[in-house]
């Protein structure tokens, strides 16, 4: 195998490519480099196979210590299609009948569930009480109560927990926080998040509040409470919120098309963020300090990630966000690593009580305490 | 008189020089061209000889419409040294006792109030009560009730009364409202504004309580409350307000250090804005609508203004705000025009009923209504 010209290809890092980048050298990175990987393999089973399940999969193609094994979808047709398009054996592909007999499959160590919101929790609870590890798509489930069954339920079965954070495994993201740490912004003063994107298809699930278990607010809004927590460094003790609608129509009851929200942090620290549906040309967080400031533009969409400090421009090269996340999926499960910034059930469950106390506010129209 | 190289000196715009920009037409800065004025002149006595009086007094020297005539000053060796640098007479110089019989000099016309806050309805309507029109600086009083008095007793005197509103003059904000009017924008659904910076000296009155009546919302969050109304278009309807504090002691009781509020406007257009004396590398603006986008930053600096849309940057060249703001002003006072955005009395009035909300909303934890 010639490693060199596959790490080329997939522009990913490695130990040769940093000293053309910058002078950081990303910890959770070490493993995706040029040198052949004869460590264990992850063997996945995707259940829902949807567009995002075809983009992990895809990916997964180009992951070292993950692969693609299986599938779980209600939908034949479409099962066949990814069977021969990856490979898949039959004996590894299932439907939500028989999904329960995965337990007697010896070929594959974990669920990634990306089914729609409301279906997490019961997805992600057969899996673990099939003792196989779950990952799962956020909002990991439609509220905290949903989300710590999840936890409870993972460590009765012993399996772990993991939710589909791939930004926590972001070079520029993880540049910025090593250098928020260093004290190169001075006190941390300020974040902003602005996520959003104008949503097509009226009829998709995401704007079903059934299936979406609210509107913007879950689907992409959740960026902004992720990442005001990681840029922050901090856990928010309150939460404000304003919400607005401009079209009641596509945005019916329960469904969030525009929300305002704001995060107190206990040094004092300010998040200031939008979450909307109704709207292109955002995904822009802004993190600011006494000395210096962070920006991360566009900071959470598939495509590159482009960052920049006070002191200039940051320089890491694109790698597929699935694909990285995927093999240091691995090493946690596998290996027991630890990532920088958390993905497991407690992280996933703390988006979704910031989520919960969101929506309360919305309606009290009042600063709601948040006890993470 | 060369006025074509005088032209080029002052960077301001001629009808020559818009191919060369954009095809955008500044409505508003017509007059602003090479062609020598003979037309009247307002003559301005500035009341206030600190840091920003020195800054309108120096641009007002390339004014060709606007002229400084007049001082008044408690510290009479700086009044001599301004009126040795700006050659004003005498008989034009004032102190805060004999000011009142400014109504017996025929050779002034407007006095530009450029005092600490608390004291701008006290000396506006002492200058409107002599017959002098008034040019006061933002914000224009300490709060609505003041700013209502001050409206009642210039129209009382039959004296025009103006706010310092610079940024109303400005070629690339112009142009962006221009073509947010056009539609370029789509329906307009958010504005940012991210309006502060790091305060030095602790002992300036910009810090007392009661010079400055507040704090970083008085002086410089203001910007992004006007900035607000002028990019969005419409007057706000709600108001809800978060303050935090990391600096007790630099910031006592009633003087603001950071504060991020809200906004709500009739069409739902929510607005989301901070106010500091705790950050730099602010002083943005962004305007969001469906179908695009447009930026400012800096947004309401003194140098040179930076415009951005979806379709790319804005090309205006740099002129100074308070030159073209005097010439502006004048046109209003002694020919009657109309500026694009307002920046009479109830324009100032109408932010000093949001700074109000605001200071309330931040005690109440609620949203406020606002009546504009």
């Amino acid at each position: 195998m010639n490693s060199r010209r596959k790490f080329l290809q997939k522009v990913t890092f490695s130990a040769a490519a940093i000293p053309f980048l910058s002078s950081f050298k990303p910890l959770t990175l070490q493993q995706i480099d040029d040198t052949p990987y004869d460590g264990p393999i992850l063997r996945v089973a995707i259940m829902g196979l949807g567009g995002y399940g075809n983009i992990v999969a895809n990916a997964m193609q180009s992951s070292k210590k993950a692969k693609l094994v299986g599938l779980i979808s209600g939908t034949p047709s479409k099962q066949k299609e990814w069977q021969a398009k990856f490979d898949i054996p039959e004996k590894n592909c299932y439907n939500y009948e028989n999904f329960d007999t995965i337990k007697d499959n010896p070929d594959i160590d974990a669920v990634y569930v990306i089914t729609p919101n409301s279906l997490h929790h019961d997805h992600a609870i057969r899996a673990a009480k099939a003792g196989k590890h779950v990952i799962c798509e956020k909002p990991m489930a439609l509220n905290a109560k949903e989300g710590q069954e999840m936890i409870d339920e993972c460590k009765k079965a012993n399996v772990k927990l993991l939710v589909g954070y791939r930004l926590h495994f972001e070079p520029n993201t993880l540049e910025i926080i090593e250098k928020r740490d260093a004290g190169e912004f001075g006190k941390v003063l300020f974040f902003q998040g602005l996520s959003g994107f104008r949503i097509g298809d009226p009829k998709q699930w995401r704007l079903n509040k059934e299936l979406a278990g609210g509107g913007a607010m879950m689907d992409i809004g959740i960026y902004s409470i992720n990442g005001a927590r990681y840029m922050v460094g901090e856990e928010p003790i309150w939460v404000t919120a304003q919400e607005t609608k401009t079209d009641p129509v596509k945005f019916k009851e329960g469904v969030d098309e525009t929300i305002t929200f704001q995060l107190g942090f206990p040094s004092g620290v300010i998040a200031s963020c939008l979450s909307t549906y109704a709207m292109n040309h955002l995904d822009r967080f802004l993190l600011n300090g006494s000395n210096g400031f962070a920006e991360l533009h566009p900071a959470t969409g598939y495509g590159p990630i482009k960052g920049k400090t006070n002191k200039g421009e940051l320089s890491h090269p694109h790698v597929t966000h699935q694909t990285v996340q995927m093999d240091e999926m691995a090493g946690i499960i596998l290996e027991g690593k630890e990532p920088v910034v958390p993905v497991d059930g407690e992280e996933g469950l703390k988006d979704l009580k910031i989520i919960d106390a969101i929506y309360k506010a919305v309606k009290s129209g009042k600063k709601e305490s948040l006890k993470l």
